[in-house]
């Protein structure tokens, strides 16, 4: 039996091909019978729920990042993960290019000025021929790199797996070379997902190591930027500014201290929330469940140890 | 001699070789000697200078459009008149991507979110996959086109020029195939030069050829959008919104509906006021002076007929 998480869907009876499948809101509404007997899911699977499912051997994240699926006993459970990763690969980097264009060209002025009926003309600046440092060359870092290049920039990134093709990405390094990237960019983008080896990945030491005219741009997940060590960076100037879509705490308190700087562009965790993300996010689970039925491997297995 | 209206400039001197150069910074404070013996002007004549001119054989506007050059006095003269066309392409096709980016996203809606620390996420568009239909194929459309490509847009195009090549346009139109583009565009965007066939070319027929989705934009010249016409349109939902940062009557006056309509971003026609564009602005003054007095064929000589 396969327990779908979410309203009934026609594409996904048909995909079942004949394959029981249970359309459930919640866990509340699910009887141990089915937990028990369910070999596959199709949304987020608690802890507790885990420990009943005897017979459970696949669990598709809705999510493209799957930290909050990667519980210590999904970890340690033999069940395998697999993810959304590429449904908002596109709309993340039209993001991040939105971010990067509003902070060179302050953006935020022109609305106000509109709002007040004035004609405040100013001179700014240009991407072209700038350095953009991509930290993480996934979906969107490879998506944000093409856009980038078709910008005249310079591409940088870091990468872990440097054996994969970097298509538009002029030079390469791998985590011992972040210093120098962060050395040499105008903007510093991070689109690397939420692991054990991200997080906190970015402190003082790392802000320090930017250029005092460049800006950081977080579009993937909150707490990979240290956020006292970036408030501190923005307050002292020790970077120009930030655009921020991914906090380390959401939805963002609204005593935070990040709404109210001038430098600093944020955004409600929404680079990626557009009908194409859903589109894609259910192709590919359509394109898994034919894949599990039919025994064959799976799109996105997740690579629990490194957490993506 | 060569007259330059505007700052002492190392480089200009150096480029004029020998030849004498005059540094003005307007005409008033010119003598009529300088402007019956000046054979070249790098600025803008008026009329009353250019009757007197006698031995004048060119001119290089500082504009890139130079609708406002091509005085009926200029028409009527051998003079040439060269322009900058291309320092502002790279920037104006930013700005182009930036307009859309912000109709499709609802980019000021965050704007205000965040100064009231509101977290206010919501579905949003995506560029891919949409169509672009641009107006004009010439440095900037061209730019802009490249751009799209990496956006993941289908680009349509009209071009006078239709022997040009136009790269990165999936379909290039004669000025007859604008209908067809308007009918088939999400975003119309327009980079074509004031010229006495473009002015008033969007009119009601053409906003009422476009979808009712669609957003236009103009990062050229006011004038070439009818202003009535496009309030209109804005108001009736006949198309979705627009973009404007060229507008008819420039600064845009405090009373003008365009700043307050909700589904309408203004900009102070600041799409390329970057340091880039002055300094690519120069290049093309200091080339084209050494052309002059190597007696080498110019860059950018304007047809007077065509009005670019």
């Amino acid at each position: 039996m396969i327990v779908v998480l979410g309203k009934e869907s026609a594409a996904v009876v048909a995909a079942a091909d004949g394959a029981e499948v249970r359309f459930v809101p919640d866990w509340s509404s699910v009887g141990s019978d089915v937990v028990e007997s369910m070999e596959a899911v199709v949304g987020r699977v608690p802890a507790e729920v885990l420990a009943r499912a005897a017979k459970l051997r696949w669990v598709h994240s809705p999510s493209a990042g799957v930290d909050a699926d990667l519980t210590p006993e999904m970890l340690a459970s033999d069940v395998v993960l697999t993810s959304s990763a590429g449904n908002g690969a596109i709309p993340l980097a039209e993001h991040a290019m939105l971010l990067m264009l509003m902070l060179n060209r302050e953006v935020p002025r022109w609305v106000r000025a509109q709002s007040e009926h004035r004609w405040d003309r100013f001179t700014h600046g240009e991407l072209a021929g700038l350095t953009l440092g991509i930290y993480g060359l996934g979906n969107s870092g490879i998506d944000l790199a093409a856009k980038a290049k078709a910008f005249h920039l310079r591409v940088l990134g870091v990468r872990r797996r440097r054996d994969q093709p970097s298509p538009y990405v002029d030079q390469v390094f791998g985590e011992e070379g972040l210093p120098e990237l962060l050395a040499e960019s105008d903007f510093v983008v991070v689109t690397a997902p939420s692991t054990p080896a991200t997080i906190g990945r970015f402190g003082p030491a790392e802000f320090a190591a930017m250029k005092r005219t460049a800006y950081f741009v977080c579009i993937s997940r909150g707490g990979i930027a240290d956020d006292d060590a970036l408030l501190a960076a923005l307050r002292t100037g020790e970077i120009a500014g930030a655009g921020l879509d991914a906090h380390g705490v959401e939805p963002l308190p609204a005593e935070s201290p990040f709404w109210d700087l001038p430098n600093v562009i944020v955004t409600p965790h929404n680079g990626a929330t557009s009908h194409g993300t859903a589109r894609r996010g259910e192709q590919i689970v359509l394109e898994n469940l034919r894949r599990f039925l039919a025994g064959e491997d799976l799109l996105n297995v997740v690579d629990k140890s490194a957490g993506y």
